[in-house]
């Protein structure tokens, strides 16, 4: 029987989430005796909620293709985490009543940890709510700290981002460190997993051996070894570059970030390790430093997206669909890296239950004995994800964007409050 | 008569500053009757001070050429400003030294402001102290300052950058903005002028109209009227992106990022625009907001350098020893723009005479009645400079790197104190 399908996605994005929607759209044409219409959910899950169905089959093909080339989300994302079933039944029976009406019969939810919990929730509708459904978590995060899956599409992209910028900075300080510059500080995304702060390390595989110093949110922060550390490291190098995870914590547990400064206004100063750590280097230690945050840039950065991460943002696209069709429910395509020494992959599927809620850190495998760096095996872990270029199209000296129409289904039920 | 040329990088780098030198270096090899070696002082001017000479015959062709790949300062760059020849008459004495021990006929210097005032001060030895020189400063600063010249090499990468940043960036906030980051803001370089927080303007050449506000040194900042400008702008969008030179003042011409904020040790914190700014939207707005601070990734971001601006700052670097092997001193090769719609550009001599120590600011009359943006003739001026693209190659997924020799002339002088 022939079903609609929704698609939304969650949470933080990454540079090739579209890529997954464009795989997906595009796959589910070939299933035209199973799957209907592919409706985007605008903003996320509150789009099939507040009943805003974005109809993607209005678009032109070569639209929907050009989502492959578009950082952000193309129909919004969102956060909101769904209670259990139990607790709060009236959203899930909205979910139904929306699904029933727009004849819903695949729901395919684009995010990380969080969404992989909602996702698994709204499987159970099957049974719990008697409304069959097949329910289809798909992979993203840049904080590659889903379970299961060898790596999460998007942090690929943002790896190779951070490694080539963390690479060009270190160029930039060396050359001004005779008479100026001495320490480089550069923050990273990752509160609690420092996947993304490690990926500096695929720096070195340039003639560079910076990113000298790493900080992450698995360890500790202790001031004194830190001080003293880059204190040695400018006197045998002459400069000293450090990419640290905005998640890093004092021994206490608290973020380093979020420590006791106030601002003009007095109020406690919010974000910011690298000031942060910029601030201790001018007092103890008095060498002149740079600092950069890079923040949503690196997750946007579409320009410089790894091939491979955006061949493996379309895979779990095109097998969310070839799972959902075979009657899956609760699933996620996840990657898997093959056994041989040469990187090849495959994707599987893998059970929800064992995904939602479960956050990956960085093993401490990974990390130097020191505790300010990564080792040969991370390298090794992290080194294929970021190979291979995509670049956009450019007009006008800036990435091409092609218009979206974004139409909405027409609506059939009464609004609906959150 | 055969003499050896000397070329130094000086004050803060650009990501196509190398390409002005593979350029000149492989320039300088088609006049072998007047041109002997090119010497490249070791972190700049202090280089000849040191007798610290890298003898750039000594790179291989594959090598040189690479330099047009590499961003940051290839022979190391340094801030130092010389004095007038009267007042520091020892440091120019030991430059002729040098000159004479090393038989250099010819002086190169690549860098911005200050820098043209060294290159100056140098041409005018030839009169002043017997020595016969040609001294050629060659344009180079992301700032887009120096007078005379329509741009500046390194300006037009950093621009695109900027632009692709700041649209990238637009569409992962738009994309958060139903329930989470309403407002973003990048800070940009711009100690005097707002060129870099300007070239954030071309973002608005794709299908986004973000950045919605630019903060510019050369307005002055009024917290109220940005409030309620923030304010009114993520009422009518749902979102705000600010794009903030790091050198906005206070109408009594502090600077925002220098006021009285303390960190944890009771120090003024220096540095951050964004964070301030951020500060100030979450105490009068609270709206959640985001921040970035690009610092020295934006200037060395070769990865994503303009083509034009490529082609600009290899241009300056070969008419640059055209100009020497002319005969001609204190002079700057500078670019001049066609008056013709389509963009055409040439290089021409101008004197250093009215070049050092001039800034040129971005005109009033590119600048919005608001204060808040710049207009259509900014724009105009400021798009051809971020066309086309000219990647670095890649290896293990990041920009390739060429190992270089950088060996030293054997000194011929006793050691000389700074």
């Amino acid at each position: 029987m022939k079903k609609n399908a929704f698609y939304a996605q969650s949470g933080g994005v990454t540079s090739v989430i579209n890529a997954t929607a464009a795989a997906l759209i595009l796959e589910a044409k070939k299933y035209k005796s199973k799957i209907g219409k592919v409706y985007a959910g605008r903003n996320g899950i509150l789009g099939a909620l507040k009943e805003e169905l974005i109809d993607t089959s209005k678009e032109s093909i070569t639209a929907i293709k050009s989502l492959k080339a578009r950082p952000g989300s193309a129909f919004g994302s969102c956060r909101l985490k769904l209670k259990d079933l139990e607790e709060s039944k009236r959203e899930y029976e909205r979910l139904v009543e929306v699904f029933k009406a727009h004849n819903i019969g695949y729901f395919f939810y684009n995010g990380g940890n969080d969404s992989a919990d909602t996702a698994f929730k709204v499987s159970q509708i099957s049974k719990k709510l008697d409304y069959p459904i097949n329910c289809i978590a798909i992979p993203k995060t840049v904080d590659n700290d889903l379970a299961i899956t060898d790596c999460c599409p998007g942090f690929g992209s943002a790896a190779k981002y951070i490694a080539t910028s963390t690479m060009e900075a270190s160029l930039d300080v060396e050359s001004m460190s005779e008479t100026s510059t001495k320490v480089f500080i550069l923050e990273v995304m990752g509160r609690n997993a420092g996947w993304m702060a490690a990926s500096s390390a695929l720096a070195k595989n340039s003639a560079t051996d910076a990113p000298h110093m790493i900080l992450l949110p698995e360890v500790a922060f202790n001031q004194q070894k830190f001080i003293s550390k880059v204190k040695n490291i400018v006197k045998t190098k002459g400069y000293c570059v450090i990419v640290a995870s905005e998640g890093v914590k004092n021994s206490k547990g608290n973020f380093l970030a979020e420590s006791d400064r106030k601002d003009a206004f007095g109020h406690t100063q919010l974000g910011g390790v690298a000031p942060y750590l910029s601030s201790l280097i001018n007092t103890k230690l008095k060498l002149k430093n740079h600092w950069a945050v890079s923040d949503y840039l690196q997750r946007s950065a579409r320009h410089i997206a790894s091939k491979t991460d955006l061949l493996h943002a379309e895979a779990v696209g095109i097998h969310a669909v070839r799972y959902a069709v075979k009657g899956m429910n609760g699933v996620m395509p996840v990657i898997v890296r093959g056994k041989e020494d040469k990187y090849t992959w495959s994707i599987e599927p893998a059970p929800l239950s064992k995904i939602a809620n479960v956050e990956k850190k960085l093993p401490k495998s990974f990390i130097s004995k020191d505790g300010f760096n990564v080792n040969a095996k991370a390298i090794k872990y992290l080194q294929p994800l970021i190979l291979g270029e995509a670049y956009p199209k450019f007009l006008n000296g800036i990435p091409k964007l092609e218009k979206l129409k974004l139409i909405e289904v027409k609506k059939k039920l009464p609004k609906w409050k959150i």
